[in-house]
């Protein structure tokens, strides 16, 4: 399949900027594929122009419409077959295996906001029937549900070209819930966002869904992006990428006349707290499965473990040495691309280099050809971690900081002082955690999931799951950018007082004909009124 | 009963500041009250320290023990009795049947948020059970609900000093979702603010509440407000207001190094669209309801009408007339504050000073003394509405502006160019409701609530209600200030994976011992598992 460079905005094909670039393949260290052309203002502004044109036609699509189109851009994506993964590990430098499992999730997610539409409770039907003869005042006939919340744009993420990128969870929830939406793909992948936004544009056209619903930018420069950001007719944003990218987003979209929300996903230190007790029965487990989620994907997840607090004893030191043996024992793996790269070794070599901190790396150092990242544990005590902040940060690599403390109260002390975070997991016996509620407390005032002796890596996506947390991992702890939830993102509440039965939507009808459940006069129910 | 002007933080009298100021009665002009001292920035400090102190075992509190604190707040608001009322009308202008209604309004709201935490499904909890034998991975088990956000500010209205004031609908859903609150006073009725906040003060101890849990600061200065939104332990900001206050708060909010939601809302418009046919049979009773819902408390409702549109006809005209005698009959009243008086003044000048407007005051001018504000309605045709970016804003005051058009069609140009808003209105027949169903879909994408042939002021406290809307009429319009769901501005999702069934919050235990509606692997029930 021939790659054609261009921005797609509203299922025709434009290339009207002069800036080209390429994608570049990691494992290889060189340039590969077509060039792709940045998009200008002008293009921006006309994907914007469509995308707010199909709002009404979409608003007004039945839900099983919705759902189908969802289902049919599922079918598009796997027709394309093997050359999605294989242009997808070319551009990223993720391996076949990792990125099949990736497709599958992403055809999942599709299939469950399907689900979520076609079901249709999710719009939050809210009714209070009228009281006529109540005193002092009539009560008047008010219903509430969810609508459409407008164009939002999408940015992809570098490392998830799938399941985070153009008909990732973002865009897909964002479909789900009725609105246009506008990609900028993220320019590491160019190649695999084209493949997956023509089988989108072959949905639209298939199920004859309005031309603007869709539209697929390209480019490098930070100005595509906040063109797309502040223009008037974009109503939210969903962003998964780096602190500093995000909060440019969320600055830009604060400072418009009329604000927006931004929803970034920011990426996080995910703390692990080992309590003395488990390490005694299960110390070296630990140790491997921690040391597995650290190095899955070059360490390049959001919820990569960069964190790991325990308490000193001789099985805490045993959990210590096995740790080094497996980082000193691990290969290098080439990471997305030579900036993050550079990042990675960067950051590490600033964070291995404050005071009082003990290195161990892998025997083998990375191949700077093949854009490989070199795993690394840093060792340190509470004290100095406390007393230095560049510790407390995120390090996007196969990388993780071990803190000892001095006793178990130590451990909260530790907790008290971390950054908002999406995840933050405790290891240890039933007994021990129960002793330590504190603790838990403490935590689930940092993060937005909390894992009990497993690891954070591996999101489900599912009905119960929330990809966020507060600040800086996100900028807003309310919603999720994985599972049935983050849908929410891209809603908002309208309320109809005294409407006609047949004018209201079908939702918030006495009859309700689509059998959804609602809140009637303070009840939940499924029956009509 | 004496009141002290004094700053109530943490159950401790403060008057640190040296900076003072009274309360005015509007209707004397004069200076009235004890003086009430400004808040300083350490004091400030202060409350927020405590506010932080109290987040644990506020957390950590069963529902009915917040149930039970939210209905003495209201006994002890009863308690206070005349005087209560007497200080509100002195200090706003008032009058006492208006603040008696709206006393009732302040202590049914308490009685919803005490229902809705005990009955406690509001948690939105969402359970995906273990499948342990799932291919290739086993499915973990995850659970989510809503948590307390942490320390919340919330800002008093001027106009409404108890439902939206020191224990409005902010502070009380606030406090439903299980979080502190710190309340800034609004400084036009401060002694009000002191009478209801010694109430929450004696519930506070009544009840073991720990001691953080509330505070009341005075200020007139900007700083006051700053430092409050910017403090580090601040998670959620309410606030009621001017656009021009209420933008400040939200940018102050956004430029934190850890932004943090400011739901403010500011006021509009409230378009009211009168279709032809009504007004052949109903034009008179919609134009008596069209002005007494204007000059409802002197205009000074958020949900004010500010702006009609109709279609040129005999029967338009005869409606015009109606509104016209009506408003050339009313009577000036007494508005909250010289600064609004001033202001309402200055901007019905301003807008009636536009070329092609027609202007209708009351035959009596309002008298300066009593800080009276004078009705007014302002007529224009939609091209010089369209050409005139300073009619399309709120006018706070007694005053409506009305809009002819050319023709039907024309209305929907009209809708496409308004801002955003709480409510739209539309008055017509049902048959005519249904000819004009491109309209209600344009308003339902500018307002929060729809109303059919009613008026948009009186908003109902219930579940379904939405009082919110786009910019500019609040700064997030996926929430609402009235109305159950208002709860939801003040909590966050916490997910927990893995844990042990004891250590789980009960809301999220098997047996479900609360028996409260949950989402067990997409299925809404109130089963155990």
């Amino acid at each position: 399949m021939q790659m054609h460079g261009k921005n797609i905005i509203g299922a025709q094909l434009s290339s009207a900027g002069e800036k080209t670039f390429q994608a570049y393949d990691p494992r290889r260290g060189e340039a590969v594929g077509p060039l792709f052309h940045e998009t200008t203002a002008k293009e921006v502004d006309r994907a914007l122009m469509l995308a707010e044109n199909a709002v009404a036609e979409l608003r007004e699509m039945e839900a099983d419409g919705i759902a189908d189109f969802l289902l049919s851009i599922r079918d598009e994506i796997s027709g394309i077959g093997d050359n999605l993964i294989a242009t997808a590990a070319q551009e990223t430098g993720l391996d076949e295996a990792r990125l099949k499992g990736e497709r599958d999730r992403t055809l999942n997610q599709i299939k469950l906001f399907a689900e979520i539409v076609r079901e249709g409770s999710w719009v939050d039907a809210l009714i209070d029937t009228p009281l006529p003869d109540r005193k002092p005042l009539p009560r008047p006939d008010i219903r509430r549900m969810l609508r459409p919340i407008g164009p939002v744009a999408v940015f992809g993420a570098s490392n998830f070209p799938l399941a985070f990128s153009v008909a990732g969870g973002d865009t897909v929830s964002a479909f789900a819930a009725g609105n246009p939406v506008v990609v900028k793909a993220h320019p590491a992948h160019p190649g695999t966002s084209e493949l997956v936004a023509s089988a989108i544009i072959k949905a639209v056209k298939a199920r004859s869904i309005p031309e603007g619903t869709f539209s697929l930018l390209h480019g490098k420069s930070p100005e595509v992006s906040v063109s797309l950001v502040t223009h008037p007719n974009t109503k939210a944003v969903g962003f998964t990428g780096s602190g500093r990218a995000g909060r440019a987003l969320f600055d830009a979209a604060a400072r418009r006349p009329n604000p927006i929300p931004v929803y970034a996903e920011m990426g996080s230190v995910n703390p692990v707290f080992v309590l003395p007790g488990i390490l005694k029965s299960n110390g070296q487990a630990i140790a491997e499965g921690l040391s597995r989620s650290v190095l899955l994907g070059v360490g390049q997840f959001c919820t990569c473990p960069g964190l790991v607090f325990g308490v000193d004893s001789d099985s805490f030191e045993n959990f210590q040495g096995k740790l080094i043996d497996a980082f000193e024992q691990a290969s290098p793996g080439t990471m997305l691309n030579p900036a993050i790269a550079k990042a990675y070794a960067d950051d590490f070599e600033r964070v291995a280099g404050v005071k009082g901190i003990e290195r161990h790396v892998s025997a083998r150092s990375g191949d700077p050809h093949k854009t490989e990242g070199q795993p690394g544990v840093l060792m340190t005590d509470l004290n100095n971690w406390l007393a230095s902040k560049e510790l407390h940060g995120e390090i996007f690599g196969p990388s993780t900081v071990v803190v000892h403390c001095g006793s178990p109260d130590q451990l909260l002390k530790a907790a008290r002082a971390l950054e908002g975070t999406l995840t933050a997991t405790i290891h240890g016996t039933t007994e021990e955690l129960s002793k330590h509620s504190e603790l838990v407390e403490i935590l689930s005032r940092k993060a937005g999931r909390l894992v009990f002796n497993g690891f954070p890596t591996g999101v489900e996506v599912g009905y119960a799951m929330h990809h966020g947390g507060p600040y800086p991992a996100t900028t807003d702890e309310k919603f999720t950018s994985v599972g049935a939830t983050a849908i929410y993102r891209f809603a908002r509440p309208v309320c109809y007082q005294g409407f006609p039965q047949h004018l209201l939507p079908t939702e918030l009808q006495d009859a309700n004909p689509r059998g959804i459940w609602r809140i009637v006069d303070g009840q939940f129910t499924r029956n009509a009124i």
